[in-house]
């Protein structure tokens, strides 16, 4: 086991109705004027909205709406919301929504409280020591931002997806999740939302650090409850329990929690990000087709935890051929996958024009040469992972 | 699943010199003068609180010696240490050793805090507001304290052991945890601490509330951790790993997360603190004996969990007859406790004027009519759990 440092200081505030604390968890926090951050419309449909804002009113905060955050979200909004905080001297973002409203807001956050150009932590020329307080309540479950320190934009102009990590300025104070509000999700989201769970727990669980048995075990169960309750998730929408249970998975695969003391790799989700960015896939589907390539690759190239993965995970038999196990093992995750209405080929994404040598020159030109951990990935390497991606 | 909040703000610095960041930690919570609480003088003898007191110096903290702290701690250590604490004008309590140290810190902390008679706290005539920080070197992997919110203090005139829980005011800011500092631990306080540490686990675990998948996956995964590196550590004391596995776990088994959105029981402990508090027993080693006493009594009142235990935990096969299943899962448990040197009677613990009725009646004088949860106890419930642990 590394050394490392656990830090998760976010306030989890779950279960029914829980939205109506809005107010008294930003009213704790000091906060006055907030910057409330949305996506879609969904949430005034549904009303979500307007218990928040009544929720504020009756704590006596005032509030600013700052909506239209759409899915892989872009520092054209980031700049809007400074932009809006700074005329509304605001001082805490509420991010309603998901994994890109979150990171929208958490951007915006960082953006008020410095005197540059906020693109500056995203592309690694500052570093932020600062920020306004973040509240989140969550209605996707999914990118697991709620509990975390980081934050992906997408550069307009360069198309350039990039992931900021913070080790505590960007944590949000607290976040609200009441499993009923992700009931009407659609399947299609929901199924992404549980790609990415199990993708965030497989970014650092795929680690040569030795004697990383803790870890291991709270992996490989939060894995498997995934895979566990996500089937009942989409044949009952209104199951309460596996809502729940889904929805927590979700914010524990993101903490931290499952990569004390690990070196992580996170190359699948650098893959990844150049399909989000250049053809706009939505990020848990795209995992769906880059994890099983990139655990094809891997299978040739350091099976050991492949193989131990495929008999933990899912319930392979261990046999004298490693090799064969993890095959097995990615076999299965595929099938999981299609069960589940995801796709796991380029094709099934929805990519037609799919060039396999611009995303791939383009991951390195973001990224540079040495892409992920646990075997470092250079161009070729890279390629012969989308070469899978394509076959499917 | 039950509506919960889960708030862990603790920052968890793990791993091989950890120690010396000491005075880094104490001065970003802006402490610059810390009663530093400890317990024996190992801590002087290893060389510990050598490093400790220099780590302190270049971080320019000033820092007063609190020694002498003793298992079971005592409300009247903490009088004088709120009196050392008040005189020196602390505005931190740095508490460097185990449970006790750090229990006792978290009551001077609370009173330094408060005008009245800190034990108020304890006797639930008044609740924790507010706090003095309190920072953690951790040096026994056992109660869990460096990441929760509770203490336990014995009011020696009346013999009362209390657990005081906060939900937020007694969290350490900081915990240092070193898994070297563990190694010179010995073999019966390891082992004691490893079943502290179950006994954490379980009392969360065994609940009446439907669909815990979440916690029945992180609590199983982690007591077949502690099960698997604990033979480990006492056949090999400076297996860094197997001690770093063990430690995390301890942390991990109470900080509250494996009990997220389950009623908890704790009627074990409960039971467990009359004879810590009378025959002055290790905490852990009591444990031993009233766990299996405990599951014993369930097996005939409450047994489906206790089967399912004993499959998930135990490797017990699953047949029709539910109690054998539970029963086979408890002797495992037994065997498990005596392979690692524990007690799992009162004969064993090396009590031979156990009195009986003395203990029952005390604890139901302390606790009241109801203890737990999974089945509220009354006298007479207990009475036959002291009898198991009795007949061991």
């Amino acid at each position: 086991m590394n050394n490392f440092e656990f830090y998760s200081p976010t306030e989890f505030v779950f279960g029914k109705n829980t939205e109506e604390r809005t107010g008294e968890l930003v009213a704790r926090y000091g906060a006055r004027r907030v910057l409330l951050v949305y996506g879609s419309e969904r949430i005034v449909r549904t009303g979500l909205l307007g218990r928040v804002e009544e929720s504020l009113r009756k704590a006596g905060v005032d509030y600013t709406l700052f909506g239209g955050i759409q899915p892989n979200p872009t520092d054209t909004m980031v700049y809007e919301g400074i932009r809006l905080g700074k005329e509304k001297q605001v001082d805490m973002l509420l991010a309603v929504g998901g994994g890109s409203v979150i990171d929208t807001a958490k951007a915006i956050a960082a953006g008020l409280a410095y005197e540059g150009d906020f693109w500056d932590f995203y592309a690694g020329t500052a570093i932020v020591q600062t920020a306004l307080p973040v509240g989140v309540v969550l209605t996707i479950p999914a990118a697991g931002s709620e509990g975390s320190g980081n934050s992906v934009i997408t550069q307009v102009s360069t198309n350039k997806k990039i992931s900021l990590r913070t080790p505590r300025a960007l944590r949000p104070k607290f976040a609200i999740m009441n499993p009923e509000l992700t009931m009407t999700l659609p399947p299609y989201q929901t199924a992404a939302g549980a790609v990415d769970m199990i993708a965030h727990i497989q970014e650092r669980y795929f680690t040569n650090t030795p004697h990383t048995e803790v870890t291991d075990a709270l992996s490989e169960s939060l894995l498997r409850t995934i895979i566990e309750v996500t089937p009942k998730v989409l044949a009952s929408p209104n199951d309460y329990d596996a809502r729940a249970a889904l929805m927590w998975c979700g914010t524990l695969a993101h903490t931290g929690l499952c990569g004390t003391g690990n070196e992580e790799d996170w190359s699948s989700h650098a893959i990844e990000h150049e399909l989000s960015a250049f053809y706009g896939v939505t990020h848990g589907a795209g995992l769906a087709v880059i994890f099983p390539a990139w655990l094809t690759f891997m299978a040739d190239h350091n099976v050991d935890k492949v193989a131990h993965y495929a008999h933990q995970v899912w319930g392979v038999p261990a046999t004298a051929d490693k090799r064969a196990d993890a095959l097995e093992g990615i076999a299965r995750l595929k099938a999981f996958f299609h069960a589940i209405g995801m796709p796991t080929s380029i094709a099934e994404l929805g990519i037609d024009n799919f060039d396999l040598e611009l995303i791939n020159s383009h991951l390195h030109v973001t990224k540079g040469e040495r892409v992920g951990n646990f075997i470092p990935l250079n161009e070729a390497h890279t390629r012969q992972i989308y070469e899978y991606a394509v076959r499917g």
